[in-house]
């Protein structure tokens, strides 16, 4: 029998308690041993719940019991999640979260720690929730160099851009309405301004290139700014507006980035609708891959966080290695050196003057009209430097006909 | 060192040499041992081609090469594939595959023999070419139930369905084109009358439900008697035609088949096109999830062999478990069984009295015209079992009204 504890009763926690005790034969099977929720730290009380049984307020209990090998932390946040996570890994127990925060911030110390103490530390579930991602990158493309990885990586964003699309609706609308379904937090601002894609692109790029990316490097975009009007560009462009995690080796280091980016519907990320989320992976041999699947949401998360403990179990006393070398910060490249090709918004009261000095400037480009838009147009660039795009749209905006530019998004490559 | 044997130097043999000699710096990397080809089986010479220096004709040299620990076979076909397998894990080396008629008619005895021995008998490229699924399956949704598990699973026949809707070509003009490009054997038997397939879904059942699936006990039907009136008939329906190799648990056993399938335009399955192959995966935790890639092609298929053999020089002197339980043969349920929906087309020189007759036999179903075709209808069925069904077409095809049954496409729940 192998002893569980979960840290935090909260919506990952319960539903990791709901897992093993739903499926504890198929966890027999896959593991080769019984696996127990022996404990359940939570600070709340919750009377009536058959988890009252293992319910404790003390973490130390945990810690010395050592009938408990193996932790599920489940508290989300970088502290006391940490210090938890720290003390039971030197304990020799190993531990699995879905805790993005942590993992981005402390993952390879914690990773290290844990090797150091033969256990494992395991974070499937804080990359892509119910999407298996980590085991196909470390194992199955083990023969493979990564070139890219990118995807939809925010199940609130996500759902929010796909309601636009269908419903016509504006982002405030849709946002509202998210929030009293569930699908968005009170104080959104961690997925709709792209932060939670930004920790979990760059934990994907840390585990796909084998250095650790510094999220705070990573220049992040959220999808506040999109409007109706740029959905009904897509639209024409026979595009979708997808918020998009990306990150991919260039000669400057490792090129990432998290904004909203217009893809073609002839791209498989494209038919991935509502929460959905999924990753697609760029090898040099495997060539293009992509796992789809419930980004959030208590079961598949907890599902995940529960097939890294049957993975803990099978490899006890060792350390399952996933590949990320922890010593080895990455560089990541600046913003300013990525290529990038986008549509840029121009509002003109006219139209020949403004496309003229747009032409002057950014050479010859695809202008696209709207319908329903009479006192703008869109231009579709060509390919070259962020840093370079960035200065033109600068220069153009001074120039005859140029109004407001009322919004730059990226187009996928 | 590991030194690796390769039999077989044809399209995936070869692939695997070329991964392993260009990505011999990730490889050591991720298996921590210097990877290394030492023989290559084939009866032909390549004279000018690096592989010379370690070609042979001779299996007794590989066999008894103490510096040889994994075994690439890439020779495809049951014999003598299969008796150089029994021989090469009887002497402790683990075997690697992307033979997918060998794992299905022999899979079981071959892992069992390789646990006996200690070694691994792996064959991730067997059934999705370079789509990463046995590492998901059997590790990232190891705290699941799978329920079912579904997919499009042979490279030729989708870019075959891809390019006659794409391009309004018939089957034999496209499998012509798809034949000169290499996309479709000379004798294309194996895949456009599903076999292939059929073979894929019997190996994933097998590891989903972890009892043995026997192939030849699967309802399988091709992509032969696709036109292009089905395929307009999938447009108007907001569709596409795929051939489908599903398997799910049902009250009667397991519910597996190859067919046909009208799947709605939503489903993410009808985002891969061409040569492009993908497995969707139903867990009662995880929900959803779908793995995309390569079904075919020299470099991905090599590039899941090569993973298997960094897996099993990761876990040397181990048997690494995949989850597929030799001894139980899974009961396979008829086909007479299944649920099923479907839409039939029906040839009729009177309209009227058809669909008189058809509301008799069929109760309430949608009726759906084409432009194009003015002597023939379609109808949407309910859902019932595919007994029922088929005695209900064979009793409408003697009614007032109704001519030949041109085709009956099943559609995707």
């Amino acid at each position: 029998m192998t002893g569980v504890a979960i840290l935090g009763f909260g919506t990952v926690g319960s539903g990791v308690y709901d897992v093993i005790n739903t499926n504890s034969g198929v966890l027999e099977l896959k593991s080769g041993d019984k696996i127990e929720v022996k404990k359940v730290l939570d600070l709340r009380d919750f009377p009536g719940n058959p988890v009252e049984k293992v319910l404790t307020k003390d973490f130390e209990e945990i810690l010395n019991d050592p009938d408990i090998g193996i932790i599920a932390e489940a508290m989300g946040g970088v502290e006391p999640a940490f210090t938890f996570t720290k003390r039971a890994l030197a304990m020799g127990k190993s531990v699995v979260t879905s805790n993005k925060e942590l993992v981005a911030k402390h993952g390879p110390e914690l990773m290290k720690l844990a090797r150091t103490n033969g256990v494992s530390y395991l974070f499937e579930a804080s990359v892509g929730g119910g999407i298996p991602i980590i085991r196909p990158l470390c194992v199955s493309l083990a023969a493979d160099e990564i070139l890219e990885i990118s995807g939809i990586l925010n199940g609130t964003t996500n759902y929010i851009l796909t309601k636009m699309t269908e419903e016509g609706k504006s982002f405030d609308e849709v946002l509202k309405d998210a929030q009293q379904l569930g699908y968005a937090e009170a104080n959104p601002a961690a997925d709709v301004e792209g932060h939670d894609a930004c920790r979990k692109i760059a934990i994907l790029s840390s585990l796909a290139f084998g250095e650790t990316v510094n999220y705070e490097h990573i220049y992040t975009e959220g999808i506040t700014k999109i409007t109706h009007i740029d959905i009904e560009y897509s639209k024409k462009l026979n595009c979708l507006i997808k918020l998009i995690g990306s990150s991919k080796k260039s000669k400057n280091g490792i090129s990432a980035k998290v904004s909203p980016c217009l893809i073609s519907k002839e791209h498989p990320l494209s038919a991935v609708n509502g929460v959905y989320n999924a990753i697609f992976v760029k090898g040099n041999m495997s060539g293009n891959t992509m796992y789809y699947g419930s980004g959030a949401g208590k079961l598949p998360t907890a599902s995940a966080v529960v097939a890294d403990i049957v993975d803990a179990v099978r490899h006890k006393g060792l350390t399952v290695n996933i590949g990320w070398d922890c010593d080895v910060q990455a560089c990541v490249a600046d913003i300013k050196e990525a290529d990038v090709k986008a549509m840029i918004r121009i509002a003109s009261d006219n139209f020949e003057a403004a496309k003229k000095s747009i032409i002057e400037v950014f050479g010859d480009v695809q202008f696209v009209d709207l319908d329903v838009q009479d006192d703008e147009f869109a231009i579709i660039t060509n390919e070259e430097t962020e840093g370079s795009m960035a200065e033109k749209v600068e220069k153009i905006a001074t120039m005859s006909g140029v109004g407001e530019i009322r919004n730059l998004i990226r187009m996928e490559a």
